[in-house]
């Protein structure tokens, strides 16, 4: 059975709650479209596209509950409930772009029954569900074959099922690579503050029987000083027009080690992750989170009191540092401002 | 009252319990040089110059206890806590320098009774614990002018008075500057797996009164990008004869961001750390440790079981990376095959 982070099922929302896995592997429900933005914000769920896939449920959850008193009505509490699950986190450019996908069912369907509104709304969310896991089987499918039989790759955070609608983007180039016979070894990056790599890019490959050795962050070096890496994947939060990605933080570090040792460097992401209306990397809203996922782990304090901490949750690897931008539409090389503009007008 | 990490008081050594800091500040005794032995082992004390300081004194330590059955016997147990004190930690030089300084007693003192073996024994391990201090000075004195008022300094790991004797070498020229009145100010990255920088580094310069701020290892690069590191200082565990530097896992990531971001990268470290026998850093032995200190933090497991782990102490900085090295007999810079060896030949 393959991961599900976000299940929906008999019209109600569940997510497999990521900050305790690998500790214990539990769904919580979201009742209500606060519910969502707070999985959200607490990182019960995310990644990019996960964070996208659980607005547009918890959107067609929120509602769902707009008490029926017309037309006007619903759209005012539709719009608020929009707003307030785009007021979750600033960076991954999925959430605006699912948000958007939402509205349209409203704006395009104006004449509409608020009841028959709520089912376009569920359907409209499934379908982003159904649509990123096939989109990340595309990007699987096109970018394996810079994978080889044998071969070691390292990846950054987790961008696997977890982050997704249940497939992975850099991850699930690994599973296709997988799938195609290939024996890949992952080199997962732990991921400070949240752990990601430790707790679940090493969770779900080990699920899937995909070989996994777990680093800490500041050991990427040493493995490529030693020629231990082949190539690295790593997904993205929002990717600029030209081809600037926005990533966890850290990306920026592994994309700079990997240029020096000459390794690839790819980033796997459905074009729903390029803002064309972010001229660079420089134009994107980098996240602060707050200061205690560095200062304490596990509920225990490690920094001294009173000293200061600094928290950036992405940061941003300039385009020069790409191999290649792997999506669901095709592979983009430089000059990205050309080639991932091509990609969307087929 | 300045920060002492290690501690000889009426012939008994405690030293500071570098695993709790800062949640806890506790002296433990070393009662017999194997106690000596493990808390070099279990990093209750670390840091190249504390290391070999903890040796020597584990060593007086030990031969206090030595029955006095004559100088035979007297040599063959020496021997064997000295061998015993070697194979606690392979990399930092230092101890092994320290070794000899101990073993140079014994052995250029060959016609003096046991009793008076480890009078000087002792004397010898609490010279080098102050000369190790007065080094510290005269490296921050050296260094400090790399420093300007108002800067603001990386370091990795803990390179600091609880590293040493009771100043630092990275953060000894720190402090030099700051008592010049210079206002300098600290990032300091949390170095995982042992956490030397949050919890260490943040606990000795809060101490101080030295602003100072912890990123994750993964943060340094956004730092950079963003131009708010002027320089990069680290401490160093062992310097092959042609300058390559073996320091904490992560400094060799640093120092790359550093060069690549133009900013310039100091090691500090006494002429104690540099092994002249090493042509260069590929014959640095580089210790591996244990899986548990990346798979659980706090006691608590947050890699599944029955994924793997890398776990090497430290990285090689290959010399062009380095800006200059700071030591206690002055300043060497490239090439530094030549200019390492002028240090030690006056």
């Amino acid at each position: 059975m393959s991961i599900q982070p976000i299940k929906w099922k008999n019209n109600r929302l569940y997510l497999l709650d990521q900050t305790i896995i690998p500790e214990k592997e539990v769904y919580i429900e979201c009742k209500t479209y606060q519910d969502a933005a707070r999985a959200i914000k607490q990182l019960v769920v995310r990644g990019a596209p996960a964070v996208g896939i659980t607005a547009a449920m918890g959107i067609a959850v929120g509602a769902q509950a707009i008490a029926d008193r017309g037309p006007r009505h619903f759209l005012a509490q539709f719009d608020k409930i929009c707003e307030h699950m785009a007021a979750t986190r600033p960076t991954a450019v999925n959430l605006f772009w699912a948000i958007e996908r939402m509205k349209g069912v409203v704006n395009n369907e104006g004449n509409l029954s608020v009841s028959v509104l709520k089912k376009r709304l569920q359907d409209e969310a499934r379908k982003i569900l159904e649509e990123d896991i096939e989109g990340n089987r595309r990007i699987g499918e096109f970018g394996h074959h810079f994978f080889w039989d044998g071969c070691t790759v390292l990846t950054h955070c987790n961008a696997g099922a977890l982050a997704t609608g249940g497939y992975g983007t850099a991850l699930g180039v690994v599973r296709a690579a997988h799938e195609h016979n290939k024996r890949i070894r992952v080199i997962a990056d732990e991921t400070r503050p949240f752990l990601q790599g430790a707790r679940l890019t090493a969770w779900e490959l080990k699920k899937d029987g995909i070989p996994v050795t777990v680093i800490t962050d500041n050991m990427a070096g040493a493995m490529m000083q030693h020629g231990q890496i082949d190539a690295v994947i790593v997904g993205a939060d929002r990717i600029a027009a030209n081809g600037d990605v926005a990533n966890k933080i850290g990306t920026y570090s592994v994309a700079l080690l990997a240029k020096t040792h000459k390794v690839p460097f790819y980033v796997a992401a459905p074009v729903s992750t390029i803002d064309f209306t972010a001229k660079t990397g420089k134009e994107i809203p980098i996240e602060k989170r707050s200061d205690k996922e560095i200062t304490h782990i596990g509920g225990k304090r490690i920094v001294p009191r009173g000293v200061s901490v600094w928290h950036p949750a992405f940061d941003v690897t300039p385009n020069a540092y790409l191999s290649a931008i792997i999506t669901d539409r095709g592979v983009a090389a430089r000059p990205y401002r050309r080639n991932l503009k091509k990609l969307i007008s087929y």
